[in-house]
């Protein structure tokens, strides 16, 4: 019956594992957009070693934003990512790990700031893009091919995109250089059955491309884990997850909650752990960095609107006015 | 393509709504089992009339446990549910909100305790009984329905049941007098795929028998939400959720993200946003009570185990030592 034609077309179930699944840790990245990437080195390092430690594939630090748009002064080194900054806490990177960087399109001056590979530390630079800014973002994933790298991009705020504009930006990115693609839920607005339809569209983009399609979900309406676990069961093999979910406005899907669904025994679930309780109780505890599932972030992913308007709400004086904030986003709809 | 296949046996999709589908507010019951079921008067009557303003169809305030059993200077009211407690609340309840009770397996005393439905404000017994239990509940569902009431059955722990049983059980339980029977899971401890073959095979089960399918899911591997949303997209009319996610452990299906997908117009999200931020949000901060997602309950769920172990690490003296547990998780396992 057609329940087992269902069956048939996901890649794998729970009790399985399919070697080619690699997990992108993005803590140090997108946790950076919560304090203007101001880590201290301790921080940083503890992730690093973590992502060694647990058997992560790749490890995103941050950005390599333009400082003539973004002043050094008023961020944290991990907007910029420089290779002195990446040194500090990788040395020459001795382990299994890739080091990963995000190029902004229309944000990164990559003709300077990404340097040939053979100068650099990093692995992979992961292309972020808006769907009109494809042009430059395909200049960028040519540029920093040729330069030597594994490139990706990150196709932003999905959910935001018109059924024959995404099959346009599909079409063109699956004939780059790109080695994946994300489908990137960046409003957290999306339901599983919605990723399951995106996944099998990107796949089917990439057929016999040698590309590999991937995940970036957000928690807004608490799905940010079961959406990636739907695109993974449908054929998604590029995960990006980040400890203790850490990540702008409502987050990631959790680090944690992915080694415990994944049966390859490469990924360890202690260390991760062991690096939440140590280092990531005590910056939640401080109260500087929030982050994590709240209904004005919900409110916003049910409404498909960017969560900086929540954001802003947080950090304002009437913080847990859910009411006020429900009344003003449907006015503003 | 088999795609569409699965569209098929999918009951409706993001953008339709079912008009079967019930929602079961299970606030002051699941509640009930963080604070001893005592909740003050003011609280359990703010979310009865935010039910009735939100149009939920249907309100559960606690068990009906047995005193001789539970000595009741140790419980709060809730426990017990006796008639003039519910009154202080709804009065006869002059509304369309259905009021429930739970009745457990041999922990209630229903020959006595379950008056006859012309003298009790109750509209709906759920009977919650683990397998073993299941010849107990059958006498207590024809009980209740005898004297009046719908019966549901909630069959607990699903997933520490083996294939066989579950098969015998739901062939019994279809044959008795309920109208509805609930997948309950309990630990938190299910992936979407394997709700969606639960719900699958329970609505086989009562095919032609006019008997609808429930989910109460649990927050455990924050995936209650979504589970929910995996057994009503295949058919569970029934569902369970509470305002704030409140409920023992991790909790449960968040009633205001429930709000947000389902688009029956009946539904009401602000007088639910309005109770929590009145009253949840206070409660959370005088901080005797706790629920909600955390990584000691992923632990158990990851594990399939009850969460009693991770309920009192976080009662105990190391609330935040996860590896402790985890270690101490895995040499009992």
């Amino acid at each position: 019956m057609s329940e087992n034609a269902k069956d048939q077309l996901a890649k794998g179930t729970w009790l399985t594992y399919r070697p080619e699944i690699k997990i992108m840790d993005c803590t140090i990245r997108d946790g950076g957009l919560i304090n203007d990437h101001k880590f201290e080195d301790g921080f940083v390092k503890a992730v690093y070693k973590t992502c060694v430690a647990a058997g992560i594939d790749a490890m995103e630090f941050g950005y390599k934003a333009d400082k003539k748009i973004f002043a050094p002064g008023q961020f944290g080194d991990w907007k910029f990512c420089d290779e002195d900054t990446l040194r500090r806490i990788v040395d020459d990177n001795p382990t299994d790990l890739k080091i990963a960087v995000m190029a902004d399109a229309e944000r990164t001056n990559y003709h300077s700031d990404i340097l040939p590979k053979s100068e650099s530390v990093i692995d992979i630079v992961r292309v972020a893009t808006y769907v009109h800014q494809i042009p430059t973002a395909l200049e960028m994933i040519k540029d920093a091919h040729d330069k030597g790298y594994r490139v990706t991009c990150n196709l932003m705020a999905v959910s935001t995109i018109q059924e024959n504009e995404l099959g346009e930006a599909l079409e063109v990115l699956s004939n780059s250089p790109v080695c994946a693609i994300f489908i990137v839920d960046s409003f957290g607005a999306y339901y599983s059955e919605q990723i399951r339809a995106l996944a099998l569209k990107f796949l089917r983009a990439v057929e016999g491309k040698g590309i590999e399609i991937g995940i970036h979900a957000h928690n807004n309406q608490m799905l940010a884990y079961a959406n990636t676990l739907e695109a993974l069961i449908f054929g998604a093999n590029r995960i990006d997850a980040t400890m203790n979910g850490m990540g702008r406005g409502a987050g990631n899907c959790p680090l944690e909650l992915l080694l415990g669904f994944l049966k390859n025994p490469k990924f360890q679930l202690r260390p991760v752990l062991e690096c939440i309780q140590e280092h990531f109780l005590p910056l939640e505890n401080a109260g500087n960095m929030e982050w994590g599932y709240r209904i004005p972030y919900m409110i916003t992913g049910q409404m498909n609107q960017h969560p900086r308007s929540a954001i802003k709400m947080r950090a304002g004086k009437n913080p847990d006015d859910y009411v006020a904030f429900y009344d003003q986003m449907i006015e503003e709809e």
